[in-house]
């Protein structure tokens, strides 16, 4: 089969690889139908993961039928069309146990196209299924569903839940790419007043609009005066940050009000500054966190009863064995636009989601 | 009357000043019985509180006995015997409906000994009395409860609770000070397994055994190999951080474990170094907090039922007029081996609460 | 001034009667602009609350204009637009702490047309006024506001928040009277994956569609077996009673799947049979309540905001002198369609709220 | 091997069977080295349970040694000394993944002794082993550990967890059995203020008193007037029934203040009647629930830690053959005194817990 293979830094190629093979009675093995890029497949092609090893398949969100299952597999079987999540669960270690799946300790957690090969592939082995995969509603097309493979469970449970985002709340969500403008999509499940988008790019402010956000902010001109404003100068009750700066950071510890929560959703390569003389008396909370997953089969329900704007982040299909264009568009965002990619998916959509009702 | 009056960075004295009067239909008038000192008190003198003016009367608690009241004063009358709270509440602003009364905006939160005149004294005028002191049940001796003024409450509800601590817990609490120590002894009303306590200096540590750590560790000795070594590598679930430096709080976030607590209790002067890099994947909750005092009732009822080993945190008590003797020795606490200094109290404790008890 | 004054059961009228005046420090009158007319006020006339004493002015739900504030009122004034809430807090007692107004012990709670003269008239005396009128803002019409009185709080807090409704549930609503409307709509605000709403008047479940329910159905033709349907024979997540008799409870109780909630609104006069040789075993949460009307702040919010459809529940207005018609049209609700009726409004919405915009 | 077996109402006995062996991969067999026996096991006898069919041996309670495992067991192996939860979890369906495993529609919840053959002779096959045995710490004798496969992980869940108790609550538990009084330790957990317990058989009343009961009450004496008087007249915080009843649940719900919360851990064989007409005001939360067992890991810990009182409620011990005579003094409880029976056991105790220690 064709796999998109990592060689090391900057090296990297759709190529010629052996299909994947059953190796554990709990495992799966998926043929793809389609397939996304995620920021951090990006930062794995720049050197920035050392972990994933030269001849990795990247890749840790798909959509896909399964065509074999091992022996121990016992809730999803060949013919089933299902979303393989980013994060496999072993579903017996104390973090499994607890729904805590990015955490888990028994061989599961981030795994594909890290530790494994991945989904950028026409076949992938998907350990653990029964806690790895997600059996598909019919009424949700291939393309909305990869989506849920990573950055709308992201954006959910790393920023909307961790947040704790109530109805009247003023929620700030800062950095409207692809997963501020999930956290946007998904705060909006709360009835939030009002939600801020911050980011420095027009085109993503205009996008954070469209999903809900009844204001926008250029991340240059002092958006916390703006949000102070909003608020009778008391801040925001919930700042979700998804960008991964130190900047970025320390902007949603001063746009916080007392009492109220900043959650972190950006990945981190460097520290921040923790201004503890200002915040110790403010009460704040602030959470941390990798994806658990654990609200898949919630979004998957709000998703095949059309409550789920998926579609409108996904800015270019292409068909899957174009991958490296994909990458190429992916990775130069600024002057593509681009905020989700799909490859493949058209066979289904073609027939489930006419491009009228997009 | 006397009281404590500052006078500027470094000057200050009991000293004969005027009575206190009723200035608005909510106030109290309390006639100090026991009183005590509290770091900030030090910080106040030292020129660290600027907000803090000249001419005022430090000290933020007391016990003592309601002399006057206001007409609007509905909960408490001449002759009750009270606890005159840190924190003072408005009760009509958005945080005091929340409960959050340290965040009050409608002219209470802490303003006793820092905005208006203090407990220091023979006399003190409490803004908002129904909701800023509390009625003592006869079965605690003054010298207990005015324990519960300010750091028996800052210890459960910013730490303890702020922290989640649950049974079965490993809790860690970085500072053996009093307000740490009044952490160790909050913990343990939640069952936790096992509680360490960190400090530099023995006799706190040792403080901390008699009051319920399991396990003390030197500040130096690399703590946190300590904790993971307790942990099976995993950190502890609880860490609450009671110093207010930026190591020590640095510190806590390397103790902790993936899905656990930080909660700072500290007063802090200067930021701290978050590591992101490593904290954005560990789904770690940090917390900070005022304390609201909400708790204040049920610790009261914990004391009067004997649950709280308050006594065991007063290392010295004087007479009230001994006040800079008070200071003298509670602002030299490394000779002094002072954690807490109460002034007064002894007329009622002499009836109450006989010395064997203790 | 005019009133509408109980004069035991079965006996009631508008009439001529004193001015209310200030009583204590803490009282405010407020000249009624909007008034509606409450389920409860029909039993009291009825005789089925003995504690109203004849000579009561009726009504626990008002819009108006402060017109005199006592000496101890500090957050509104005269000239104030206000929101006269159902219940009234001292702010004082444990419950007002805990933000449990409806179980105030200081002299709250619902006092207004039920212990005290109430809402139904030209002028009104609210005590605790602080805590028991909320500002309006400018944005919110007079009609609108009346409906977040009582039953707007009541569905959300005691119905929708007790309920614990969250994104992708199965809500249901058994009753469509007015309450069981508006917790079809609060219930919207967590962006449940659907709700059904239960009722035996077919105009009462179109106006529950209008308001969101995606699902009807007739409480006479088994219920429960639709909900086990739409739910692969789980039961529904939430089950809210919203009608107050035996046999709607116990409807409520077998529709409600494991690990599930039934969350009672609905003001029942007889016992219930609660079916504990099924239920002990599956764990179900079932809670009862009178409104505390904490989130009316919260709702007046997301009012102004334009996310509550309060107009939709209005299917009748009258001047504030046509009282005893629109006792009638509401007191034979089943001829006349009636869901809440409301009295006087029309000035401040004929500025602010045209009809078009309804 | 010998196991002891149902045959029919009233007929049942200790008898030479087939050794069990593995049957699916996720299987574990269990050499039992201790037992108990439950109520339940008693209604089983009786005929009330009609799901057990003839020839099903019974029990659902040991701790034993791990001698086989199929080829999916990764948690624990041979040689492995365990107890065996009441509960077994497929840890893949809806439930398990929310560990509410008591729930488990993938084969699992109770299944041991009710369903398939349970723990009640030499040997037993546990399905699911990984999510359904839990390692022993050493330090945990095998006759204290198996009071942890069911009454104290019930007690604490059901009743404790589910009523919510907090430090300084007023806590009654309602039945003193052996379920009853676990709750009585495990509410202590949380440091409540006041444990009252109440029962009609004094010996039980005296055992509740020694596991930290302040206040004991005869049920037959108005239990509620005590509760009042103890709580000027408002009611406990947090009300358990442990008997199964309909007079002990309604009697619960007479003793719980307002805001407060009834929970149910006896097992109903009837309706109850619940009074609405006075509880649908009262902001009460009921609850219901079948253990989950998800807190036997924290438990063990407690156990290891020697925070649990385990062996003050086993009243008899026997050879594991002695299994009729144990059910005869366990049945005749009334007579016998017998709280909890354990059956074998003695082996590692006689080791690990010299009787004095007891």
């Amino acid at each position: 089969m064709k796999g998109y293979v990592f060689h090391g830094p900057g090296q990297s190629a759709w190529e010629e690889i052996p299909d994947p093979a059953i190796r554990e009675a709990t495992d799966a093995i998926v043929r793809v139908d389609a397939v996304t890029i995620c920021g951090t497949d990006l930062h794995i092609l720049k050197g920035d993961v050392p972990e994933v090893r030269p001849g990795t398949v990247l890749g840790h969100e798909a959509v896909g039928e399964i065509v074999e299952v091992g022996g121990e597999v016992r809730t999803v079987r060949p013919g089933d069309r299902v979303l393989v999540s980013c994060i496999s669960a072993c579903g017996r270690c104390r973090f499994c146990r607890e729904a805590m799946y990015g955490q888990c300790r028994g061989g599961g957690g981030w795994i594909l196209g890290h530790l494994i090969d991945g989904t950028q592939a026409e076949y992938v082995r998907v350990p653990y299924a029964d806690l790895s995969v997600h059996p598909l509603p019919g009424a949700v097309s291939s393309e909305d569903a990869v989506l849920l493979a990573d950055i709308f469970p992201t954006s959910y449970e790393v920023g909307v839940l961790n947040g704790g985002v109530r109805p009247g709340d003023t929620v700030v969500v800062v950095g409207a790419g692809p997963v501020g403008l999930a956290a946007v999509a998904t705060a909006r499940l709360f009835a939030p007043s009002r939600i801020v988008a911050v980011d420095v790019a027009a085109s993503r402010l205009e996008a954070a609009r469209k999903l809900g956000a009844e204001t926008v902010a250029d991340a240059r001109e002092a958006p916390e005066e703006l949000v102070a404003d909003l608020t009778e100068g008391l801040g925001a009750d919930v700042v979700i940050e998804a960008v991964g700066v130190p900047e970025t950071f320390e902007l949603c510890t001063r746009m916080v009000r007392p009492g109220g929560h900043v959650a972190n959703v950006g990945v981190h390569g460097k520290p921040a500054t923790l201004h503890l003389e200002d915040l110790w008396i403010k009460n704040v909370t602030i959470t941390t966190g990798l994806v658990d997953t654990h609200s898949t089969p919630t979004l998957l329900r709000m998703a095949a009863a059309g409550r789920l704007p998926t579609g409108q982040l996904i800015t270019h299909t292409f068909p899957l064995d174009s991958m490296q264009e994909a990458y190429d568009v992916f990775g130069n965002a600024a002057e593509t636009g681009a905020l989700k990619v799909v490859l493949g998916g058209q066979r289904h959509d073609s027939v489930a989601v006419p491009a009228q009702q997009r």
